[in-house]
């Protein structure tokens, strides 16, 4: 029998969100209370916009046909859709991306996940707290060295604390590659452009690739912060990004997004000189066979000025949610950061108290779930993240639990 | 910088469909042809049946109001899918699989794909000819060794040939895992149940991991013919079968597919006990979230009465297609296997002509395009493919241009 990849076996057992679902059932279960509410998981609440709904619905039509049938699509996405994003996402900002450095996918979870396949040997760097998959991903490929607990020992860990206000600084030691999440999941904070460009200075100096996750774009208010990262000098050298339908149109269960590569983007391959998107062209050529025609269609309507119209509505109610939140924690004394140009809360514990426990207290006082910031890694200890993306009533309902709260 | 997997670098430049397409372009460009049919990808031409069209509809719709809205699912699938896959393709055969020993996807080339994720070093066999994903992702993954021209050094190809009935010898090397596809793409040729017996009581014996693609198995007619791999006595030992709905059901553009890991399928990994079902679990979590509701909808309505009709009324005219095309080549005295339980024809070219030698006249004097077998690996040589996925009217001018051949 073939081995297995032993890498896996160093992965800690549990994953977060299934282990916050395990205590909610318990308490549920325990106390028969029926009336919790979910302000935990990141996860959409509202419809999908009737742009993307009636283009979806064609794409069934045009696929019930046999002169409109569509089979196979491109592996790297359709035109229409490619072309969509090109001027939508990029044209519209200054910035200048080709359809074909465009790579259409089923969602950023893949594609962060998968990027490390085309990747070899190097010291990764990640914020702490960060999003488990670009951890837990490079883990499965050798990258991340061994558990300790808390950390990797391969991995550089770059702390984001209220000190250095939940911006990464640069690190100390060398690295090949970075992650970068802006806006962040899961602190809700974002970078200006000054913050970013001197990312990319630095990525540009120390030939180090940024991995830069856009999931969160869509909810960006403040015209400081860059809603690519493109739109910085040089970093069509250094850096791919990573774009999402899931938070900006509803599409968590649709499941489209996409990568950008640009052309400029090569590595020095023992003398030879290797485009990344050539790389990845080829293993999602490979193993991959496009995202669902329907899936694209929807996606493609979100770029029309009806579907634009209702995306934006729906994400001014997600941040309305965060506002409302947000004063409602404030009145309580608890100070909580982001939520102004992304759909999180980041929450100080009361009176540093650990982010298990003031998760069980608002679990068991105001049946209100949340994600304990220890989750997220170690410099998340001290924090709770609410997300906004719940239903309103939700929000209101909350709030009238927090004031009753005894910490 | 990070390095680039250097594995990659050794891949061959070029894809078998991509020089076939670029071929039939620069044919009709030259020379202003606009009547050349394709009979060479293997990818659908019929639409989707009214039973998945109204499902997904529906699915559509429900995403469409917030009282019905469905967000993230599992990443492993719906439960209505699974239940549905449990009990339509395994219990009503006689084989027992858990719906939690099913594991949905977007399809049969990202899990065949990506499975080698999970496998640690060792030696792996296919047939030749073979479907080229199970080479390549291996060749990616660094297991495949270096590529000669026509073979991978540190793969193991078991010829099928004419000889053998395209049906390949067991391994006469020590080998750790087995890519088998039946019915067999390209081939279109199949195993009895007392065939594949043979290969399962030799893999138990010999702890060898069996990669089961089953993407065809709709098209079996022959009741000696087994539908599972778990059909077989002691296969939940040893297999691990791939599903799609692609071929099932016009599935190319909607992305639907499914893996199955039983619970008993386990490997020593340092004398711990590993089922190969967590691991697959822990890589789908953590880089894949979930098929589209509503493709996953859409696959769901194939299991109902309508469905089942539906699909199978499909599967009959594609193979009828494959009928009418096989009796048109003996009539030319062209020798054609498969296409009786499979969408496949394998026809030995005239006079042991090189495969792409058969595909240029076919191209040139009858705007025809096949797929050299030379093209799925050396022991395809000889030999080119039709696909029955065209439409009827295709088969019948195809006849009418092949009978007019001059080899």
């Amino acid at each position: 029998m073939i081995r297995v990849n032993d890498n896996y076996l160093k992965l800690p057992g549990s994953y977060l969100f299934a282990d916050i679902a395990a205590r909610a059932r318990a308490f549920r279960q325990t106390l028969a209370v029926d009336d919790v509410i979910s302000l935990g998981i990141g996860d959409v609440t509202q419809p999908l916009c009737d742009a993307a709904v009636a283009a979806m619905h064609d794409a069934v039509d045009e696929l019930s046909r046999v002169e409109s049938f569509h089979g196979y699509g491109p592996e790297q996405g359709y035109d229409f859709l490619r072309k969509a994003i090109a001027e939508g996402d990029y044209a519209s900002r200054g910035v200048k991306i080709s359809p074909d450095e465009i790579f259409v996918s089923d969602g950023a979870k893949s594609d962060t996940g998968n990027i490390v396949d085309i990747l070899g040997a190097g010291r990764v760097a990640v914020t702490d707290p960060v999003y488990p998959v670009y951890v837990d991903s490079n883990a499965m490929a050798g990258r991340a060295g061994d558990y300790t607990g808390t950390r990797w020992s391969g991995i550089t860990y770059l702390p984001c604390k209220e000190e250095n206000g939940f911006v990464p600084q640069l690190p100390s030691e060398k690295v090949d590659v970075v992650y970068l999440c802006f806006p962040n999941n899961p602190m809700g904070t974002v970078m200006t452009r000054g913050e970013l460009a001197v990312w990319v200075a630095w990525a540009v100096e120390k030939n180090v690739l940024i991995l830069y996750d856009s999931a969160y774009e869509a909810f960006i208010t403040n015209p400081a912060v860059p809603h690519s990262i493109y739109e910085i000098e040089g970093a069509k050298r250094v850096a791919i990004e990573f774009r999402s339908y899931s938070k900006t149109a509803g599409f968590t269960g649709v499941r489209c997004g996409y990568a950008v590569i640009p052309d400029e983007l090569t590595v020095d391959a023992g003398g030879r000189t290797v485009r990344l998107n050539e790389l990845w062209k080829r293993r999602q050529c490979t193993k991959f066979n496009g995202a669902s025609y329907i899936s694209q269609r929807g996606a493609a309507a979100i770029y029309t000025e009806e579907g634009r119209r209702q995306t934006k509505s729906t994400i001014e109610y997600y941040l309305s949610n965060a506002a409302y939140l947000k004063k409602a924690l404030g009145e309580m004394g608890l100070k909580a950061f982001g939520g102004t140009d992304a759909p999180y809360l980041w929450v100080k514990t009361p009176d540093g108290m650990p982010s298990w426990d003031f998760f069980d207290i608002l679990l068991r006082q105001a049946h209100l779930i949340c994600t304990p910031g220890a989750g997220f890694g170690p410099s998340g200890e001290g924090f709770v993240r609410f997300t906004a993306f719940g239903r309103r009533e939700s929000y209101v309902e909350a709030a009238r639990r927090l004031k009753k709260l005894i910490i």
